[in-house]
């Protein structure tokens, strides 16, 4: 399968590029009889648009989502769903001079390399802006979760050497604040710290983080689709992310069995642990407790600064970038983790409806 | 597709529990014509073996591979390489005892709920022993890779608090330390570090360091299966894994974009990068650097500390485990990271070779 | 993965309905540098489109497509192709009637059961419309293909009792009869017999014959993936097809293995088989010889008389079916069984370039 | 994926040669708790077994099949069941000679074309005995069915010019005629054909019928993993079929819509249709009503005239095969079609269990 799927049973395809006509995605196998309308995902989209604020490329776009086809009433009807965004602000003549440079830090270098010739274009298919399409699949993906009682949470942990106090996390804080940071007070330090950047003509990184909560014991496919690699492909795939974090994570490295092993205890509920350093995920399968990940992202490639580089005749060049670029990708890529953890761990709830015999035949002997 | 296969043109099948009759691995899409036999891929699992040295279970294992299909006169055939390795050391009595509890920090309690009940022997399907039919694909992958002009080297870089000096880095003494350090000042630091953990009847996790070279630019495919993307899966896969790191991976999330984008020069040999903060992937595409990625392991759950936990019947109690355990994943684990890493890499590198109209007629063309 | 995806190395995505906004495709995964422009794939949609001759839907729909992304400066880039076709002329009160109503020979009741519930809008997804997606991704497979030097032409063998002569063929009469036959007297008779079964209110069934030519030796990935199984998944997914048959077909049940057996002669051009019983396929990889298939069609299940039929009440009731419909669905089903045997065809080209180790080798050592 | 994988849910993967050690199948994605032994599966290996009359060959192979893995105190685990089954009579020797050429209507010729060279110990992979493997993952699968209350029954219908009558169908016959007719008159008229194709050193062809009962409406997976498209794969990817049909099949060609479509019918236990010239399927999905499918397999090519073809050098000759071979290849094939559609069914089956919204809803509530 080319790489632009994901997902072996609520799969996404996505398309498009920065500056062609419009991007999108199509989503196959999303459950009949879902109430869905495209205000449901234009939520999501939002949370992604560019412009909102100083830290955001001033490109304007409404990126306003179109459902053509897939929902008949209101409702899903089992059959492929398409999505579309037009692209309205291509200001395309921006980006003819990187058509003969290659960018430090971003794939112009690659894409040539792989396919011969590319679409210089704000960076054609290797824009973040191809992840418009992910959000717009991932807000399905977690409307469906939902209905499970399954909710996603994803908030800036840090920009740059600026960390959220999560003893202070607020929720609402995340979509108020400019930096989608939990904690009003580490997101005015980390504006300072961005606009300080800006002011150097150089940018930052930051970490995401993720909670999901609501997922039942069992979720996940050993050995190769277990829920962390899952979560971890989801979420490494997105440009500019450079590790990925479950539970504890890289603090694991240097811990010990005794401090690291989460004790189990069972109450009237049910079955506990303790402490949740495994981050909800026990050999690959959920444990029932909150799942945890986390993404670091590199600062923003695109500085104006001065840099050297190569031109695509190989001849070496200084450059200097222009055009509207974020001084940190973070903010903007807290939705896109969000829906691609939704993506990767709805399709996993999906396959885990035929683990055990028992359960398949409850369901036929249901259906009859 | 349910979770036991990897990859999609390399596609590997693995098999087996540790108590079982055997493991193996059945590879489909392995290019015909490849010299290929038993000692090809008894090496890598002798890296993975037990019972080595006093930091291993001494779990006695001669872990012999069969190859029973796919080769013919001594080459592959381009038909499934089907490889069998017998369990010969099944002291199953010595985990009787496991059947009636959750051991923390393992996945007794998640398999149960998946499938309802599980086998208990040794851990079953979700012990450390299932990796060695992963590592018996991974030396054929790696064969592959090799002929192509493609090599890995995997190596130990932490053990708890101890980390390799690699400015001392020497490729033949990460086989010839017990912990596959390849700096020999610190693995003696770190084997007594081992043995106060084994004293305190506590264990340790460590760091995987793997280096890939030789890899060309333009490997991976946008925008779900990019390299980076396809290696945090393969490797986020193997048990005890909780982080996966690309180039400078964690430490990108406090940098800033003027230090760490690579700078672009060309040279008569070609294109370079002065630096590599990237690890060798721009926009998920191998850019024709050393590619390099982290992997964080916990620390072996089973320690021999009394823990609290909850047996099947949902009652709180105390454990003591017993049996036979290293002190710490990390050794062993090494081949197993590289031998993941080998999987998505070739899985990749033949997934490239459509990706240009130009190359695709020009390969017909020489085919008539 | 959900059922609306075909193919795994040129994967395609189909999705619409009927009387939604649009239909469309996705193709992921066709190599980069393609010249390609909407112009190509229009000339393959204007095979299909209704409203062409007496014998189809007076249905008016320009079937215009729009190529959203994938393709820069007139190339295809190597990412997804992205195509859209409006729906022009959505006449859905024709269809209200049929809310209420299982139509004898249609998918409405199959639906109902499946999703529980269904877009009743001329036939939703499972009318023949969805075709037009199949069909513009199948052109540019076509256009693939023909880079490689392979061509296929189907047409159609039969209407109800009159059969085409093959003696006669040519390829330019396929066009220009209104039943795509290439032979205009065998087309007359057929004429003549479909104005019979509209005057009867009945409808007529038929074959659709395909050849291929220019396909070398090697094609087709034994044991599930055969060169013969993927071409009959492919036409058999096409609604109202019933059989498929590949070479002699059926025939070969009442043959012996001295007629049935096609010998092998060298020659100074290669190695050839003085007759082509098999179809152009041996052990399900391609011999060389010109592919030969044949896809047997149902006649239209909505026809004008009285039938008897159960409402979505589970009453049972007589209904008479109104609306544009077709007499005879094999003349504009010729294009569709083309192009999905292109793209089953092209699939396999792809996959059989990673066949041989010495290729692959070849393949890399000229790319460094 | 390459193509030794069958399935998206319930996946088999096929390995083994003719002549090598042994032969066998993984099956990943099995429920858990499936009641399960060796004798299950020897059933149906016992069916297609060589040797067991004489118009089979004469080679001797006792097929008995081990478990390796997947199963614990007799039940799936729902982790890989591994099966293998030893090859014991390897009397290579017999076909050394065939090394040197290509046999007519064999797959030796394109065997080399694809793959450069091929294991020609008889026929290697393409030997019909490849399909052990998927007899024996078919019996899995069968057996999951029928704790569904879904049952397959395959049968011969016609040996060369000998049809059975079915007004006389007896599933007992089945097993008990050396022709797998279930009718004992037509069976000892095919008995007397096949001996006179015998004493002309020639072979014979035939039709394999299927019917399936029990199967829900609502099973497969539009558009292109329709129930018909699925069993054409699986069907067609046996050797020796050349076509496959669905319900009436070539027939409908010739037909009108009038006696082609099935009225529907309602009484207290339903819908269902008063005729099934749709064989069970509308639009891709099951209807409740039985599945039928035929084969047509053409006549052993293995036949002991003097033939011509061309040797591996490409020079003209004539041959003589020699060596063990059946007459005709329909009654130990009858229990590969009966599996093969277990397969497609089955994963069609499993697929079906997130078609919707409340029933997902359902499934999770009832795990809480």
């Amino acid at each position: 399968m080319a790489g632009s799927c994901f997902g072996k049973y609520f799969t996404v395809t996505t398309w498009g590029e920065s500056h062609g006509k419009a991007l999108g995605a199509v989503i196959d196998g999303c459950p009949a009889g879902l109430s869905l309308c495209e205000a449901d995902i234009q939520t999501y989209l939002d949370r992604r648009k560019p412009g909102a604020n100083r830290f955001s490329t001033p490109r304007k776009e409404a990126d306003a989502v179109q459902i053509l086809s897939g929902i008949f009433e209101g409702r899903t009807t089992g059959t492929p769903i398409s999505l579309l965004i037009p692209n309205t602000s291509q200001r395309s003549s921006d980006y003819s001079e990187i058509a003969s440079y290659y960018r430090p830090g971003h794939a112009d270098y690659t894409y040539d390399a792989k396919y011969g010739f590319r679409d210089y274009r704000g960076g054609g298919r290797s824009s973040g802006r191809e992840t418009a399409g992910r959000v717009a699949a991932g807000a399905i993906a977690s409307k469906v979760l939902k209905e499970l009682g399954i909710e996603l949470c994803a908030y800036t942990k840090t920009i740059g050497p600026v960390g959220a106090d999560l003893s202070h996390f607020d929720k609402d804080t995340i979509r108020e604040t400019p930096t989608a940071m939990p904690d009003r007070i580490a997101s005015e330090a980390a504006e300072h710290y961005l606009s300080e950047c800006m002011a150097r003509k150089d940018s930052a990184g930051g970490i995401i983080e993720c909670r999901i909560t609501g997922v039942p014991a069992g979720i996940g496919e050993p050995v190769f689709d277990k829920l962390d690699a899952r979560l971890a492909a989801a979420v490494m795939s997105i440009g500019a992310i450079k590790a990925v974090e479950i539970g504890d994570g890289i603090s694991v490295s240097a811990s010990t069995g005794s401090k690291n092993n989460d004790s189990f205890y069972a109450d009237e509920t049910g079955i506990h642990k303790s402490t949740n350093h495994a981050g909800g995920i026990l050999g690959g399968i959920s444990d029932g407790d909150t799942i945890l990940l986390r993404a670091h992202v590199k600062p923003t490639p695109s500085i104006f600064q001065e840099q050297e580089t190569v031109d695509t005749n190989g001849e070496n060049r200084s450059v200097q970038i222009k055009g509207r670029h974020d001084p940190v990708i973070v903010p903007r890529a807290v939705v896109v983790v969000e829906c691609m953890a939704a993506l990767a761990l709805l399709d996993l709830v999906m396959a885990n409806t035929t683990a055990r015999m028992d359960r398949l035949a409850a369901f036929y002997r249901d259906l009859l």
